[in-house]
């Protein structure tokens, strides 16, 4: 702990991306293209759905299911990228970092308009970092997941077509949807016939006005505008062209424009439709982003990643898949290469020098001795991001911390090469074993999720204080298992699960059934279910997790040993 | 529709309460004391929970339940209040417009960490009307259901109790919720030693400092506080007191300070608790308006306000409940004479002379002949709003007018007086025929939701473009309909239900069975089980709903007739 926590909080400008997303996006493209590596990290409207949801005894497919749901409730509103290029002539790395605010705008009839939940928590957290929700909602970028995409596309495309088949673009009802003439024109009662002359009139008089080359009448309601259509359109049948428009309000409102011939009528609709096109590519926005680096194939680093990683998927690639083996397809199609900070650092040969993983702590313990302090410049039309923890939970600085610890532990692992190396890279053998593993938050028995593979199955269900259920994955082993665990002078018994089972029934013959029952629902599941295949692949540090917690306390979690508690507040939230 | 619709938007200041609600709250207490009426309005993240859930066939039950959901699902971000007062002397009203952001800020452990959800459409609407989040997220005042208060002054209180039994608070936990005796001292590991130790030397030093009198430890998390409130009370067992305190940025950091007596400590201990009851006061926050309003029993008046009036109800008093009698129940408890201006301007004698009941319509409208201009004044220390339809969509403004279409529509009806007035107070009996009824949006059948008593309960339920099944309250009154509805000459033809069932048996014998499924399905409810009790004290203007639709369409609804579509979208919302 530095005594920089307590200084004032300074606050550096940096590329924000919301207002000036297309001016930049070339830049973005040359960056990702260039970058050896990326880094991610995300920030949410929320974290939890329900309360104690999450549970120490999850297994990764548990845990899918519940963060899952999450993730498809809260929103991701801010993204940091940052792009890390590795200088051979100055051996130092470039970062190069960007925040996007985003934000789903349902720009168009026929595009989703998203409902998302919020924690007032976690926005609360946001708004004491100083976060910007104005940025948000006012300019954030919008993205389309491809489904949505496909689909919008379509509906424009078939609008189009059908208009482009009739001679004139005045047969169309003002929202393209069907010719008014299926159903009739609607007729104009009473308490319109006023408002409608009044509107007649300003068009005869625009008509007549050889000055003027357009007319916005006044705004009105989507009856009121279906009226207008139909009237102006009975009463001039060629020379005019309408179309609806939206003010910065929101109102709508129809501009009349005058036409000399067919040709420029025609020419008019061409470049609405244009216009219609273009908007759509607009509104794909920041998936464009996310596509490209898919695309790149790069290795993307993320600091506990797994909610950035299911928000990502989920918000801009396809719906979150039911199937746990499903979303692993998912992501390795859409990210190929991932490897997640704090597993690594949860993991030998860190595990022993890192006493606390939260992102902050770690960077500065990678920052300093047995570690090398990441050498890493920012090229000059980038903001310069200063180390200073008041930063932190702004999502481009997330990311380029993260970047840098990555590029403190992996040249650490040049250190036991023979001979030693400086300088790891990403595509380094060394960083293999790291690659595609997520690190469960409050998981203890099972150290990781596999994405490029089965799991890791080992159970540990508690049933007191003192004692537990294991089940392994393989059933032949137990008894070496037994045999190696109960040495003389250790300070627990294990004993086989058929033997727990007739201790207890003599046990509870003796004191009534009550505990027995009641012991029996802390465990509801018989340990058989649990066995699962081996992931025969399993890296040497497996062995973090079948150590018998008794003698060996598994890391406290990120800020917390206590037990999740729904009416906990004001803690550090632990994963952003 | 005036030119002004095209002026360039003029933002006005006006009293915007967030950060100063504290300082303002007693000139709050005044104005809602010396008022003769009340109108308020609400901005919200969102209107509809699925899409197409309102149907035009509800029943004001039926409603109830729908509108029901979205009140619990979405949030009330902005609530304006505006006071009128009536001046004898200058015979004008004087109008007191507030703005209050309002967000459900967990201020401490146990309150409650509120989700809500967002509809995307809805948070870019507010966007696009220059609606500031961050006064919302950041600086939005707190508030909390009598419910949650009492639980939480519960909480504290045995809190407190616990405490001073004992004859130290030293022997506390440092959240108070246990004894830590209970459990024994935590074992620290050897991961936590080092840190541990550091913490140790560092208050020894600052004991034996005699110029400092308090010590901040650095930030560090919950596990780690744990520790230290554990290590530093068996060191120290007299002479000193820790406190956790939240910094600026959420973080979470342990105040040593010296005590030089078991006097000073209890007086200490005294001045925490009595801080905390004081946040649990500021925490109740915006509820006390709410409060206020409801204790002085006046006449709250709202546009549309069903929404207004459910998320009221909701957010600040008591969950809405299950059952629709009892949801009135608790409106008449809480809000004992609520007036609905839209349902006003909808009904006989005003009906027929406003075309449109939208907000910034009616107003234009009824600040016309044959109506008078409201005569309203603002005092002079508050901001000055000036009549301008890009002010709609700010709560205060919409309150504001709101009120002056009430006051122009309640002197309207003074020229029905004998002999004819010119001004009709909000007490008067000409406007109690409009009390406690609530507008229905889209519902054609049935004129509106009778909070003083049953609801009027005819029911139409379409069968087809041209025909419909017609409920009655009172099934010994159908002859009578039956035949005056069946006059010579008339478009339409009303048979009895059994009639209709042996005609459609025998086409269905003709023509198959497949179209009478498909016309079951379309009204799948049979009439019997519609037939409500009458309220006997319908007033005159019923009449609008049992007219048949054929021969005089019922007024379009407040932006378009286009039934209600969910991709519609960058309409104007209709209840905003």
């Amino acid at each position: 702990m530095s005594d920089a926590l307590w200084n004032e909080p300074k606050r550096h400008s940096w590329p924000s991306l919301h207002c000036n997303f297309k001016d930049v996006f070339s830049v973005i493209e040359t960056t990702i293209e260039d970058a050896c590596f990326l880094a991610i990290d995300g920030e949410f409207t929320g974290l939890e759905v329900g309360s104690g949801s999450v549970a120490s005894f999850d297994t990764p497919e548990d845990r899918y299911h519940k963060v899952r749901q999450a993730s498809c409730d809260f929103l991701l509103v801010q993204f940091g990228l940052c792009a890390f290029k590795y200088n051979k002539e100055t051996k130092q790395y470039e970062a190069r970092p960007f925040n996007f605010y985003l934000f789903p705008r349902p720009y168009m009839r026929g595009a989703p308009d998203c409902r998302f939940l919020c924690q007032s928590s976690s926005l609360d957290f946001l708004a004491s970092q100083g976060f910007d929700f104005n940025k948000v909602f006012r300019e954030g970028i919008s993205y389309l997941r491809q489904t949505d995409e496909s689909y919008i596309r379509e509906t424009i495309n078939i609008k189009h077509q059908a208009c482009n088949q009739f001679s004139s673009p005045a047969f169309f009802s003002p929202d393209g949807n069907e010719p008014t003439g299926s159903k009739g024109p609607i007729v104009i009662t009473d308490e319109h016939k006023e408002f409608i002359e009044g509107i007649l009139k300003s068009v005869s008089d625009f008509m007549e006005n050889k000055e003027s080359e357009t007319l916005e009448l006044p705004k009105c309601n989507g009856f009121q505008r279906k009226l207008i259509y139909q009237v102006v359109r009975q009463k001039f049948t060629s020379g005019i062209h309408l179309e609806s428009k939206t003010g910065e309000k929101k109102q709508r409102y129809i501009v009349v424009s005058k036409v000399k011939s067919e040709d420029e009528l025609k020419k008019k609709e061409e470049e609405k439709q244009k216009n219609e096109m273009q908007e759509l590519d607009d509104a794909i926005g920041f998936t464009k982003v996310i596509n490209m680096i898919s695309k790149s194939g790069k290795l993307v680093i993320g600091h506990n990643m797994f909610l950035d990683l299911l928000h990502t998927l989920h918000q801009f690639c396809a719906p979150l898949p039911d199937d746990y083996e499903e979303f692993k397809s998912l992501t390795n199609c859409i990210f190929p290469k991932i490897l997640d900070t704090k597993l690594m650092a949860s993991t030998n040969p860190f595990k022993e020098q890192i006493i606390s993983t939260a992102l902050g702590d770690l960077h500065n313990i990678v920052s300093a001795k047995p570690f090398s302090k990441a050498e890493v410049v920012m090229p000059e039309d980038f903001a310069q991001y200063q180390i200073n923890e008041n930063n932190l939970h702004e999502a481009g600085y997330d990311a380029y911390i993260t970047g840098r610890c990555f590029i403190s532990m992996a040249n650490y692992l040049g250190s036991f090469h023979k001979p030693p190396m400086s300088r790891v890279a990403p595509t380094s053998p060394l960083v293999e074993p790291f690659i595609n593993k997520l690190f469960m938050m409050r998981i203890l028995d099972i150290p990781y999720m596999n994405l490029a593979g089965k799991d890791c199955s080992i159970h540990v269900g508690w049933i007191n204080d003192t004692s537990a259920y294991v089940t392994l994955q393989r059933k032949e082993e137990s008894k070496k298992v037994i045999k190696s665990l109960n040495k003389k002078g250790a300070l627990h018994r294990v004993i086989s699960y058929e033997q727990s089972k007739s201790s207890e029934s003599k046990h509870n013959a003796e004191n009534g059934t009550r505990k027995r029952q009641h012991q029996q629902s802390s465990d509801p599941e018989p340990p058989q279910k649990k066995q699962k295949p081996l992931n025969a692949n399993a890296p040497p540090f497996v062995s973090r997790s079948i150590t018998p917690p008794v003698s060996d306390a598994p890391d406290p979690p990120d800020t917390t040993t206590e037990k999740p508690n729904e009416n906990k507040m004001f803690e550090e939230p632990t994963s952003w």
